[in-house]
């Protein structure tokens, strides 16, 4: 049994770090507020990693990020990239692009042998994920999932994993967020089933209750159920401004979310046992500090701790698997399923039917 | 908008007090642990009620609870009750028996003239439920949700309504607790689908999230989808050792529900608006002190208050309604809308389908 020790030693500690010195150097794809606002500042603040080139559909972006930036010696157009200019200045490229491009970004990265680690969900359909794990297969891909390294997240797996709250019997997870009030553009890609994919909210917030749950409970999804509403007009074209989906998991082990683009932001995922409960809440957001509450018996805890930025940890783990020459993970195999589950939540949502995996 | 004054003042006033002064006199119908041990002591605590006469299988058994009561003048077996035995001693029913014999007291009380307080669910299937209604046309009837008198949930209620959330997109919500350890013979009627109804945890448990939803929203549910487990001997006859359960209300508000009747204690509500949130927990438990944390904008407050007794509160209400000669909410029209909702989740759990209401 898990001693109250156990807990509160290592909390943050990198438990996964190798020990491997060195630089891993990053060629940023796409060159959004994600990009510029949370990743780049994140590598910036990280032991293994640094940018050294930036991709955009523009040059002259690129150029004027780059000029703000000391490590960074190249700015190149998406053609550049493809063409193979600065391939000698980047081990490994970042892809925060649009879903439905990632493919084609992940397989020049292949053939120019650098690793990868790509943002999820990786592709807009499972049909080209499964295209990019094939042209991949030569080179370490590393899907972004930050929760696999988020402390708080860790914590909680290893309770669960150690019995702490007996055996698992439901989880409730949620992430919900204003796109609109973060970018107005009603065009914006993630609005834009040809760019985002399956749809807008659960493709890219519900994903994270979704593969958090599968992380922490070391299961992947049986079936799912979910209902879906549209009605605000910036919604037109996608069917879940709300979304609310059931992913059934081995042991029945159910996890029930909520999902929208249009709604106050807000994220948890609280665990039920047979003996006990974990809520972490707040827990997608990287700018919101990470809490988790331990319940057992008579005993209801609130752990804080000091916060880790869920970027830079990532980046971290991702640069020492590659110095390492170990796979990473979460690897493509890994975001295939996330694929299959959220393809079926939507047939689901359409179907008015429970849909096996 | 509402004011913060308005949140604080009058937290645990009871709004829905006709200021009707009087004694209404209760038979209790059916001796179990809740019987005894949350209804009489909330009527000994409350305002407007005492209980006169004991109804039980057993004649002993009621005698002796009897002796230990100053104000119960009667006890009765169950053949007494309907023989109309002592029917001068009490103006009113409290049923809690198993939920498959509520019609049958319910029947015999309305034929006395009698007020009714049943518990809920109303009945072990809508059939009955039906039945139940009809019986009980000429009389008060109540169904026994004593979150309608929960000072938290009327006021989470009042600030849904007025809009402190903005729209309401998302609810989710939760019961459950350790069955066997309350009560370890695995042949209580809670167990058995003959006496129970549909099955274990959603009727029993997944019934709380289920109706406080509804009367948080204001709305009526349109469809449900579900899925179950059972793997425990004492789970054998029902399909719902764990259940997890979604409700599309109205403007596509979604419900999320687990339930379980062999989980660690807990009960949640979560209400997730454009604007804000607003989260109960603990809710369901009488004997767990509730909380409503309130979230919009930068403000996250949880606030504690004066608790009351929810089967006080419920019990003086039904009575202040009773004297007042007014209708007392929720009726059985009102528990007739679950009791199809209940049917609904079971099939949509068999037949892995969504169920349109």
């Amino acid at each position: 049994m898990t001693e109250l020790s156990d807990v509160f030693e290592g909390f943050t500690g990198r438990d996964w770090q190798t020990g491997e010195e060195g630089t891993v150097r990053i060629a940023m794809v796409g060159l959004g507020w994600w990009t510029k606002e949370k990743a780049m500042p994140a590598v910036e603040r990280s032991e293994l990693c640094e940018t050294t080139v930036l991709v955009s559909s523009d040059e002259e972006r690129a150029m004027a990020v780059a000029d703000q930036h000391e490590t960074v010696v190249e700015g190149l157009t998406y053609e550049g990239f493809h063409d193979g200019k600065a391939r000698e200045e980047y081990d490994a490229v970042y892809i925060a692009t649009p879903n439905a491009v990632h493919l084609e970004y992940a397989a020049t990265a292949a053939e120019f042998d650098k690793a990868i680690l790509c943002e999820k969900p990786m592709e807009a359909t499972v049909e080209r994920a499964e295209e990019l794990v094939e042209a991949c297969e030569s080179v370490p891909l590393m899907i972004a999932y930050r929760m696999h390294t988020e402390p708080a997240v860790r914590r909680a797996r290893e309770l669960v994993r150690e019995g702490f709250i007996g055996d698992p019997v439901a989880i409730h997870g949620a992430m919900t967020q204003r796109l609109l009030e973060m970018n107005p553009d009603t065009d914006q890609w993630r609005l834009d089933p040809d760019l985002a994919g399956y749809g807008a909210s659960v493709m890219d917030l519900g994903i994270y209750p979704l593969n958090t749950a599968r992380f922490v409970l070391d299961r992947d999804p049986q079936s799912v159920g979910a209902s879906m509403h549209s009605s605000h007009e910036a919604f037109a074209d996608v069917a879940d401004e709300r979304a609310s989906f059931r992913v059934d998991f081995p042991d029945g082990v159910s996890t029930v979310c909520t999902a929208s683009q249009n709604a106050a932001q807000s994220s948890h995922l609280r665990i039920t046992g047979t003996e006990g409960e974990l809520e972490l809440d707040p827990v997608f957001f990287p700018d919101e500090p990470r809490k988790l509450r331990v319940r057992r018996g008579d005993v209801d805890a609130t752990l804080d701790f000091d916060q880790r930025s869920q970027m830079t940890e990532e980046f971290d783990y991702f640069a020492d698997r590659v110095l390492s020459e170990t796979e990473p993970h979460p690897d493509g195999e890994h975001g295939l399923v996330d694929m299959r589950a959220l393809e079926a939540i939507y047939e689901a949502a359409e179907s008015d039917a429970t849909v096996s995996l």
